[in-house]
């Protein structure tokens, strides 16, 4: 077996948890080390773990001894997941990173780092590059082989830059963006996450800095590589500006989230050619064969009253993005509802498609 | 007793039960006639309705006998409300019309007729002056006196325009306008409304006619009087372009929209202009002393988490709006999220608190 | 003004919260104490609470400052309310009653004291004979007004007992009892409560002890005073057999309960009997007169689909129990639904008509 | 390919879809025709149904013209699926039994007929002996093959009586048993099924015509088939007294029980041995290799407040029913909480391990 060895940080959390779910049975990965906190470190994963998936907890991970978080417990590992909380993941995945370690994280600590991709792999994996680039000149110069870190994007924004990349890629720059979400429980982790008392026939029309995640990370996501693939050059306020207003509702996986938006480029295409611009996108991890990577990236769905999170979350097994009611907005250019499950492209999954981006361009 | 004679049309449908439940002990209206299908009529009110609110079915309304909805059985009536069905509500509403009759509808039949008011109680009632310059005029002439229909508008524009009208006296026109809405399931009636299939852990991210319908009526209820009272003006789509995205979501009542807008003046105001603009708002109902005319019109939240449905949807009984979250917009001038009580503000509860301006004003 | 001055111990908490809005506009209680931790003591209460309510926070209690929860701090109290944590109530309360306070608490600890009453006020006041009794003894051997602490039932206990003791009083014991309830989340407070990803879509089968509380206050509660008025004497195993299923589901407020019963008097009466002796109880509360009784303690619904938390929990503003199809149990006697009001009749509310009985007795 | 044919009988409505989707890729069928309404029949199957589940429609069921209801479109099927409405299923059926077509039916209109088998796949199979004793019998008297009705039992029977088998087969009769019920809202189908008003942030506490099949459809589950094949006996009152209490609640898939029993030997087992019977059970589909038999029949749950919906549900691909909370009662022997997926063992996915389990048997 080739398979390359995984470890997973913060396992016993909820983005851990799915972590390792999809690392179970995994065609390339094997999943060795899951580290926690003191509490759980020296325990066997089934014990130590509040399992709340509803897919079983995998046998082969129930007896796996738990690990600190350390450098050193991960120091077999060939990519390292982690579900660590913001709280947590700042000086850890530095010292994973210091100590060679290729880090995928769900923290937000390090996003905003210019030489630290931040990736939807669905979207913008050619900003892998740098990366790569790091590892190529190390490797020139002689020194050791050097550790790196990858974020995965805020959830919300996921969903938001899927479709926005095809668009862009066929009709030229984006100049004004609009997003309202309606976003699901999911996101705010379970311990506690939302209190049920205010979800339950209600809305919460604020989420503690979603809106400046989505407005910042947009414009970092949609932005270049530099010449020299040493950092990310964000798009500027004056090429596209992004404003966000963010709900949490009642709904348990899948973030919707109503969106508007306006090309530099007029005139505008028609909604026919937006249409056919998303459903034409393959993106580069299906083309490079991934496991994971959707058969179809953006699914444009032509009934009037879809996506809708229930039904259609599940698409291409959560690796896919729903769109539905594209149609001319009076004030922007176009309008349209987006549709992203919420802890598989925005969360745990982007990690795992991430890796396997990297495994296929030999980053890993 | 000086009570004024009422009747219900669509006496056992979702808004004639709650038109009943504002009607009990209501100090200048007294409920005499209730009317329904020929299946209802000739039965006891008790007997003929599902009764679905959460206050019980008032004592005096139990056994007084549903009558046909024929101007006839009306014709005491000073004022009459009208729950009907849009399917029913055109014939109907014109023949109580023509027969002298004054009718107050939340059908949507004749919201667009440019002699028909549309009216929010607590934004527009200077538009009801087009009902009296007819009264007056009749009499002048020497004709019998003319009934009138008065619409009250679509539940989702009511909680929109209110907070733009105080705006829009003090600081002018509004040039671009947005709304994405969260809108609850009592809008959508019980027989059987909304299957529960469709929006437990779900979103269904489309309501029929609904967007169109807060595109334009926004812009009649914006408008002026025509100079002779003869009709409304609309606005323009130059001189106000508006967006609408609607979704029905898991709240029993209370729409949520997530609102953004521009002014045609620049510069705009500031935050804090805003929303003391909102603050100092009092609606002509107040000023009249209606009975049901709210406290305080626009209520500004300063936690950052709210207007919630839950918590707030009852404010001045449901006839207050709650604003919170004002703040500027990346991409307009401001981005607020706005709530209002959908079967209040919104439907019924317009219905009498318009009925009651029409009573300050001696038009009934 | 002739009001008694009450206090209220937890006062930023969820029962809290709750006891002061039911004593806003009392006319028998002023209150004039807040107690709650170090954390929010010195704090103007108002900067202090996470008021989570749906009706406003009443203006009076915004600028009370918050007190520590000492007996000091409430000395002039004729009555303090205790919504504390049990984590916290043991030795506070207790302190309160040896410095001669009168305690009516929410919290569990002094429960199964044989010479606390467990009291549900529209079903067994006459237990609170024992602290009149200890009264008058205490006069009459000339020491001090002693202080005591009532408690009031688990919230789900409340629900179950009053149908009970009518059916009781008129055909004699019951010596078998199941309930399975269907709990709201309210019942779990806020901080966090249930979280949200546990109730979505979902039941919980499982509330901790609560079974074990039904079992057990059920005994007391229907249980008789001892001849001297010192104790309660439960009803034993031989006498009662009572069974609880507890399930926590989506419901913000009202526990629906399915019971069954069997006499031991047999024949067992029929249902008619069953109902009209349950639409013909009053209870003591009611008969004294006081401000919150319900004016119709029991009320019986015909509807086959009734009681309904939503449209039934606010009868007698959540002082009366519903109670809807009463049927034959082909296993027990007797099967029916019942529905009580969870933080009016089984938390705060109980507390506030309990002081109202007690002034009634001129205990207070 | 050796498949045998299916066709499915009401294929546009709730539980025809499900049929669908279970016969996608099946390995023993192949399905070809797909009966619905004269509304939908000669149009392509894509175009006649309103698809509501969560699953895409299968490719190979799109372009399927729709088919009348008659025995004769279906001539060449091996097996019928029906889940036609109760409203239409009797005379369809009986046609189709007449012309000896072999009929699994999800409806209610047959399950009391003597001769008609009501089937849990999971625990009565041996009951379609009654099938097999019939062709027999015909073929020995050189008749035509006849056809026949199965009926799968009502959705929340066939969670009730899962555990009981294992547990009568091992100790003896149950004697009495109490279910209460919290059902999920798929088993009201979806057209329009519950009206969402009715279950957001409520219960329904009645199901019409559920408490009478549960107690009814026990007592024939659980009876005996006759000496001689001809007809299922029903367990008499005396034998064993079941008592039903219906509830519906804001789940989506996946029933909820709390059960009580008594066994008539006693002493009864101890909770021990019933958790190690129902944990031992495997069920005679599972033994004979049925492709959707469970691998586990009755998984025995130890964490407290389990089985949930959401997470249990889909146990064994919904084939599985959970069993948590096993103890002892104190009125009845003993109480358990038992979850089974009320749209797989509950309705279709029945149907379709039916007819697995009578091709195993050369039945068809």
């Amino acid at each position: 077996m080739g398979k390359k060895v995984a470890g997973v940080l913060g396992a016993t959390g909820s983005v851990g948890q799915r972590f390792i779910l999809l690392l179970a049975d995994h065609p390339d990965f094997e999943l060795k080390v899951l580290g926690a906190s003191s509490r759980s470190a020296g325990k066997k994963y089934v014990d130590a773990v509040n399992w709340k998936q509803t897919d079983l907890l995998p046998e082969f991970a129930k007896s796996i001894i738990v690990s600190e978080c350390t450098a050193d417990a991960f120091k077999d590992c060939d990519v390292v997941f982690s579900g660590l909380d913001a709280d947590y993941a700042g000086p850890i995945e530095k010292e994973f990173k210091e100590h060679g370690l290729a880090v995928i994280s769900n923290a937000k600590n390090y996003r905003r780092e210019e030489d630290v991709p931040l990736i939807v792999p669905i979207t913008n994996p050619e900003h892998l590059d740098l990366v790569n680039a790091n590892l190529v000149k190390a490797k020139q110069e002689g020194k050791p082989r050097p550790g790196f870190i990858i974020c995965i994007s805020n959830c919300s924004t996921a969903g938001l830059v899927a479709p926005l990349k095809p668009l862009v890629e066929k009709f030229g720059p984006i100049s004004l963006l609009t997003t309202t979400t309606l976003q699901a429980i999911s996101g705010a982790g379970f311990s506690p996450g939302v209190p049920s008392i205010d979800i339950l026939d209600n809305i919460i029309p604020y989420i503690g800095g979603e809106e400046d995640k989505i407005e910042w990370e947009t414009k970092k996501i949609l932005g270049a590589l530099s010449q020299d693939k040493s950092q990310i050059n964000l798009l500027s306020d004056d090429e596209i500006k992004v404003s966000a207003q963010c709900n949490r509702v009642a709904v348990s996986d899948g973030h919707t989230e109503c969106i508007s938006l306006k090309f530099k480029n007029q005139p505008a295409p028609s909604v026919e050619e937006v249409k056919q611009c998303l459903r034409d996108y393959v993106c580069d991890a299906a083309k490079l064969g991934c496991h994971s990577a959707p058969k179809q990236t953006i699914h444009v769905l032509e009934q009037n009253d879809r996506p809708q999170p229930r039904l259609d979350r599940t698409r291409d097994n959560g690796y896919g993005v729903s769109v539905g009611r594209v149609r001319e907005d009076p004030v922007l250019d176009f309008k349209m509802v987006v549709l992203s499950h919420n802890t598989v492209i925005g969360a745990a999954g982007a990690g795992i498609l991430i890796a396997e981006i990297l495994l296929a361009k030999n980053i890993i």
